[in-house]
Formats: C-alpha cells, structure tokens, sequence
C-alpha cells in the first residue's frame, strides 16, 4: 500500500470518529437532560483525546515524507495530502493533556454559562472562564509557535486558514467608516414607513412546518438531515446527516424562521460537499467564513429580499391560518419586519447593518482578552464602554445581555467572531456573481425556484471543499478578492435606495 | 500508581467510550434520517473497534497480575478486578477485523431489515443475515473456546453471565409443560366476560403526555433521562442519561403506555446503579435477565395489575378527556384489557401468558441455526411448522410477522432471546419478596405509592451493580435460586383464580 493509501484509511479512521463527535455534540445541545451534563463532558474529553492521538500517530511522519515525493497524486490527492500535513502538524503541537483539559473544561463551561446566563451571575461565571482562557491561551501559543503566527492569529487561522487580524483589522475599519452612519440614517429613513409584526402567538408546530416546507423548496435533502429546536439555532452533524436546529418565540415567527433558513444555507453546504470525498481533510466544509457566507447568502441576500417575501408570503399565511386581506401579512409588510434596522443590546437578533458592529465589538475585545492586556475581570466595563461608541447603547451590570449573551468565549471559541462579517462580506460577492451568471435570478427567487442559485453554490463552492484555498475559491467564481465595497453597495442598496 | 488504579483509569476511558457509544446508538434508531445510516454504519465499526482496541491493550497483562496479588482491595475493587479481566480475555479472543466486521455487518443488516421486513421480502433479506451468522458464529466459536463452552453457551453466557442451555432447557421444558394448557383454558375463561377499547383515535401528543406523568409517578429521573419514539421501544444511554423510547398507535394506547411502562423499568434500574462506580464494569447493570426482570416487574407485575390500573383509570381518562361513566374507561375493563390472552403472530404484541411460547419457539431455533444444522434457506418453514405447533398459528409466506419480525438476529443478536423469558421468571420471584418485605404493597400500588416497592429494588438489586452473580443476587433477596413454580403461581392466580 502506498504512504498517501496508508495516509487515506487512517484520516478515514478519524472522519469516522469526527462523525460521532459531531453527531454527540448535537445531542448535548439539542437533546440531552441537563444532569446528563457532567458525565457528557468527561466521555467527549475522552473521544476528543482518542480523535487526537490519532491524529498525531507516530507513523504519519515517514507516511507524510514519502507520500510527498509521490508524483502520482492528482490535484484532490495533493491536496488531501496538505489538509493531512497541517492536521498532523498541528495536533502535534498540542499535548493530549491539554486536548483533554481543553474538552472537558469547554464543556463544563459552557454548561455552567447556560444557567448562570440567566441568572445574570457574572460573578460565579468568572473562574470558569479564566480557567477555559488559560487554556484557550495556552493551546494559542502553541499554534502560533508552529505556524510562525501571533497567538490571537493563530486562532483566526484555525476558523478560517489565510486569515490574519491585520488583515481582518482593516476591513473591519473599512466598516466602521461608514456604517454608524449609515445606520442612524436607515434608522430615520424607516422611522416614517408603516410596519407591524402581525398578531401571533404562532404555535411552535405550525412555525415547525413552515420551516420544513421552505426548507423541502431551498432544496434541504431530509433523507440526510432533520430541523430540531435548541437554545440557539446551530448546524451539526455531517454531510450525509445534517442537523440543523431552531427556537420557535411564540410572539414572533420570524426568528425562529430566519434561524432555519440561514441554518439551511449552512445545511446546503454541508449536503453539497464532494460526495467522493466523505470522511477526508480535503471533503470538509472550508473555513467558518465561507461556511457563514453560505448561511448569510440564503438568509440575508435570498430570503430577506423583496423577492423571496413575495414567494413566501402566502406560505406564511397559509401557515398560520391568516387573512390576505389583513396587511400585516402583505409581502411588503414582511419584507420590512425582515430588514427593519435597530439598535439592539444582543448580536444575535442584530439586523443585516448593525450585527457587523457587534462582532467588530468582540474582535476589539478578544484579542486584547486573550493576549492579555484586558482582564476578564475589566471585561463588562470595556463592552460597555464599547456598546455605547458603536451602539449607543449601554450594558452596565446588565451581563446577560452583554458579556454573557454569547456561548462563543464560554466554549473556547476565540477567534472566531470575525468570521461572521467576513461571511457577510463574501455572502455579497458570491451573490452578485451568482446573480450575473444566472438568466434573472430576482424573478426565479419571486418563483420559489431556487435550482439554479443553488446549482451554481453547488458547483462554484459546496462541491470544491477543500481543494482551493477560500481566498483562491472566491476570487475564482467572483473574479477579484474579497471587496468590502460590494457589500456596502449592497447595503446602500437595500436600505437606502 | 497500584496496578489496580491503572486498571480503573483505563476502563474509565472505556467506560467514557460506551456512554459515546450508547448515546449514538440510541440516535440511530430514535433520530437518524435514514439516508445517513451507511456513514453511521462505518462511523459506530469506527467506534467499537476502538474500544475494543483499548479493552485488549497490551498493558492489562502485566496489571492484572499485579492487581490480582493485591490484598487491599476491598469486595467492590475485587468484584471490579474480575469483570475487568472478563472484558480483557473475552476482547483478547476476538480480532479487531472481526469486531468491526460484526459492528459494520450487523449495523447494515438491521438497517436493511427495516426496510424489507416492512416489504416482505425474505429473499433480498437472507444473503446478509447469512454474512452476519457466519461473524456471530465465528464470535461464538472463538468465546466458547476461551471459556470452555459450547457455542452457543458462550453466546447466552455474552447477555447473562453463568446462564447455559441446558439449564434454561429445563426451565422452558416446564413452561412447556403447562403453559398451551393454560393458553386454551384462560382463553375460554376470557371468552364469555365483557372486554372493549375505549374508542380512539388516541393523539400521540396525549399519549406522551400520560406516558410521561407515569413515568413520574414511578420515580424516573427527568435531570437525567429523557423519553421519544422510535420502531421499537428500548431503552438505551447511560445512567446518567437514560434514553427510552416507545411507539404510539393512535387505535390502541395501551400499547405505547405499557411499552413506556415497561422502559420505566429498565430505566430505573439503570439510573438506580451505584453512583460511586459509574464507568467501571462493576458499576454496569447485572445481564439481560436481570435487566428484562426490572421492566417486566414495573409492566407486568406492577402496572397489568388490577391495583395499577385502579390507580392509573383516573389519569387516562383525564389524557384523552373520557367520561367516568363510560364502562370502555372503568378500571375492571382496562384490567381486562391489559391482561387479555391471544395467541398472536408477533412476539412483542404477545401478552404474559403466550409470550414465553414466541421465546422457546426463537430459542429452539436459534441454537440450531448458530451450530448449523438449521439452514437461514429452511428457517421460514422451521419457524411456521413451531408456530402451529406451540400457537397454533400458521405464517407461511407471510415473513413479516415470522422470521423477520424482531430485529435481534439481524442486529447479531443471537443468545438474548431467552432472557426475556428468564427475566419474566424472576420479575415473578422478586415481586414476590418485595411484596412480603413491604407493607400492604398492593394497597400502595394501588394508591400511586411506588416508593416503598422502588426503594426495595434500589436496595435489593440496582445498588448493587456487578458486585454479586446475577444468581446470586436473586438468591439473597429472594432465598431461593430462581423457581420457574413461582412464576406458574403468579399465571394461576392472575388469570386463572
């Protein structure tokens, strides 16, 4: 057998134990009883381990070197062969203690932040967290020390490899120049138009299918994949069984909607990975940017367009059992609750304009969190020093809806913030491309014909997976790197046009 | 480090394995879309190689031969000591080939008999189940070889250690003796009074709702355990987070509530196991038998009987908004309903009096087969020629509810039968001295006081894990060994008096 075949079975031997992670990880977000918690933590501190010193066996070094010189590998090859070098590497660089520590900790953490979130108790939350960022810090510089990268860099890299905070620094500056603006003029714009949430409460079972129904019409394929409910909507699993999940607000059916359809353009991605190339490094998902940018292409350029609203409309009617004549329910009304823009305390139910600031807010504050110029102690004041430049609006002692309204930093995720308006930026790129390359695509979207928007993701990104680097994927499809401008004329477009 | 504490850090890390392992079984057959199970399949042969890889490591040797020396470790570490060397030889006996192949085959085989049992098709069915026996015979063969057992014994001995087949040959051969006797004359004692099912349909979402107020009321732990649906019921997790499933049939809910019932039982058996030896062998749930005779002790002697239901009317009523007055909802009738006798096709519809009868009919089978002297070609007309024979109900051509029935052989279980059987017997035995040992236990019972007969049970067996032989747990509590006479008089008394 040759070094690259050797190569191939053992990284299949992790795929197949990365599927049971991720399987088991949905199933600590969406199903599990809490008291099943602390024994979860432990069992995927002991699966995370197993998956590690796979990666780091002793017998990948001679496998790497000679499967190298090997001139018969084709492109896919040579580049599952680079995704295995930097897995090989890069687990290297981390002790099996640390992994453990690492698992186990993030788990409990995270746990702990979902009840003690609710109860405002920022105080109990501290240790926990200085334990995870220790840890977080020490596995950094580890990275870095490899990769020849600063700590906080070599976070970024992880989510999103190529990137680095100058980088990101710079178009997150680029933003701030024009978007405090531009909101509090979109904000006076809409404060004249007629808008209004229609009557609900929307039962959770009727919101379930309707979400399933634009699901089946995206194109989600249910025989690999199902819709569930969690504290926050997420995408797990893996391509051939994806697990998208949702929270139904009873007052308004729009979260809960927005949540499956963008979960759904992650799902999409994941279903439309290369089928030959299941369960090896170069098969997988690209970094988290191009991952969200799939998710904000079907969320924020697709469905919340005029467009998809006309689409969707009678749908949504028919969902709930309302009126047509009732003007609550008029497509244009629905189209403004979907891009009404305000300024809000929590990222998550941000609209298109302001969620950017919300993230440029944590990637200010992380960096600095994790080198170790601002205290965990200093964090609340700093975000809300923060929230009051970006935002205007102040969070003091209001933790749950500040420093503890996200589970990102609580599960050790570091770094990976910026990959959400990274994902914007590029959502708008590839849908302007996709937009010149397909015959009218406003009035397929007005149709509820999505094959061929979806055809050309599949064919220009879901079915490369790793082949391609993700700056080398966008500049291929969209002809120029990533131009932050494209997605300011988008937003010009929408909201001040 | 004492070799004994190498040993229990070891199978904590086995132990945190299997919790992965049962949680993702559990998924598969309560969540998984279907279109994911070939992934699976591989992913689960990935898994259970694995920790049939750290259960055979080279490194137990030597501790357990240091282990065994040590005399100061007290009755648990020693009970603890044997069941790791069980583990240890019993893995060693078997290639890691063969295990993934037995986990790869039996996960492919159990999918594709879901789909062709519902179809009929025998035919397409044989080629896989004949790959899967010729693994579980090789299984059997290698186990019978390292504990000087016959084949087959060595299967029994997997699913209830110390159980052999002659053994439970004579205590089928009694049931034999009398059981068709007792068929025909409760069948004709049954004919003439008045028995009639409520009229449905019964909502699934009502169901679940008396399901879980039931489950409550018998003392299962909602912080650690959770209830769905799946095809068949079971009862799957970890202590900590104990997973049962049922199915609702919205003509008949006294299926799914008994069904309920009866996972109740295994569940509190499991979330009842000694919290201080969580994740070490001896901490594990006593066999199959002891397993079966918790769940049929909840359903059969606890809740098919005239005080449960006295007790349980009320409620059911209540779930699906019936009048009091209505005779279909008295407790006498769902008495009667619950304790109807029918010879029956299929083996988990089967009521307590018939269903040894589909047991012996599988377990004179199944020996047979495994050995091979019964060919898969020749087990449809072998399994219609016992039918008529033990229940005079004929099955030929009719596969779906003959030989493809119950998933056990085309999930590689061979040698499990019996404990269904086995544990029906000592249900009886225990229910008995607990019902010495408790004061008026039925006027509790029939009151919804289930703590006193839960505390017996707590104390008596799930406390007690691994620590003493399932035979000889039996005989502490009940002082005697198990008594198939015990479970005659229960028959005589509940249906025959």
């Amino acid at each position: 057998m040759s070094a690259y075949v050797e190569l191939e079975d053992h990284f299949r031997q992790v795929g197949h134990l990365q599927h049971i992670a991720a399987i088991t990880g949905w199933d600590e977000a969406a199903m599990m009883p809490s008291g099943g918690g602390a024994a979860r933590a432990e069992a995927m501190a002991a699966l995370n381990t197993t998956i590690h010193r796979l990666v780091c066996d002793d017998r990948l070094q001679d496998w790497l070197a000679d499967a190298a010189a090997d001139q018969a590998l084709n492109d896919w090859q040579r580049a599952n062969l680079g995704e295995i070098q930097r897995a090989w590497s890069r687990a290297r660089a981390l002790p099996d203690d640390l992994v453990a520590r690492l698992s186990s900790v993030s788990v409990r953490c995270e746990q702990a932040w979902r009840s003690l979130r609710e109860a405002n108790e920022w105080l109990s939350m501290q240790p926990l967290l200085e334990e995870l960022l220790s840890l977080t810090r020490e596995k950094a510089q580890r990275l870095g020390d490899l990769k020849g990268l600063a700590a906080y860099d070599a976070l970024l890299d992880e989510y999103e490899p190529g990137l680095d905070s100058a980088t990101v620094s710079g178009w997150f500056n680029e933003l701030k120049s024009f978007l405090p603006d531009m909101v509090d003029k979109v904000i006076e714009k809409q404060s004249t138009r007629y808008v209004k949430m229609p009557t609900g409460p929307f039962r959770a079972e009727q919101q379930r299918t309707l979400g399933l129904k634009l699901m089946q019409t995206l194109g989600f394929d249910f025989d690999h994949g199902r819709l569930d409910v969690s504290h926050h909507p997420f995408c797990g699993g893996v391509p051939d069984d994806v697990r998208i999940t949702t929270r139904f607000n009873e007052q308004n059916f729009l979260e809960g909607l927005m949540g499956v359809l963008h979960e759904t353009g992650h799902a999409m991605y994941e279903q439309g990975l290369p089928q030959a190339w299941r369960n090896q490094p170069v098969g997988n998902a690209l970094g988290m940017a191009v991952h969200e940018s799939q998710s904000l292409l079907v969320e924020m350029q697709t469905c919340r367009s005029r467009e998809f609203l006309t689409f969707a409309a009678p749908l949504m009617r028919e969902a709930f059992g309302a009126r047509e004549q009732d003007p609550t329910w008029s497509a244009e009304n629905l189209y403004r609750l979907s891009t009404r823009v305000r300024r809000g305390l929590i990222r998550v139910d941000a609209d298109e304009l302001t969620y950017p600031l919300h993230v440029i807010l944590r990637f200010e504050l992380e960096q600095p969190l994790l080198e170790g110029s601002l205290t965990i102690a200093d964090l609340p004041e700093a975000w809300d020093a923060r929230m009051r430049a970006l935002l205007a609006r102040p969070t003091h002692d209001n933790h749950r809806d500040g420093v503890m309204q996200d589970v990102h930093w609580y599960a050790g995720l570091i770094g990976y913030f910026p990959t959400y308006t990274i994902g914007a930026m590029k959502a708008a790129q590839w849908f302007q491309s996709a937009s010149d390359a397909i015959d009218d695509l406003p009035a397929q979207i007005a149709q509820g014909n999505f094959i061929p928007l979806m055809d050309w993701l599949r064919q220009n990104i879901h079915s490369q997976g790793r082949l391609h680097s993700a700056q080398a994927l966008l500049a291929a499809a969209t002809g120029s790197p990533l131009d932050p401008g494209v997605f300011r004329r988008h937003l010009e477009h929408r909201y001040l046009s």
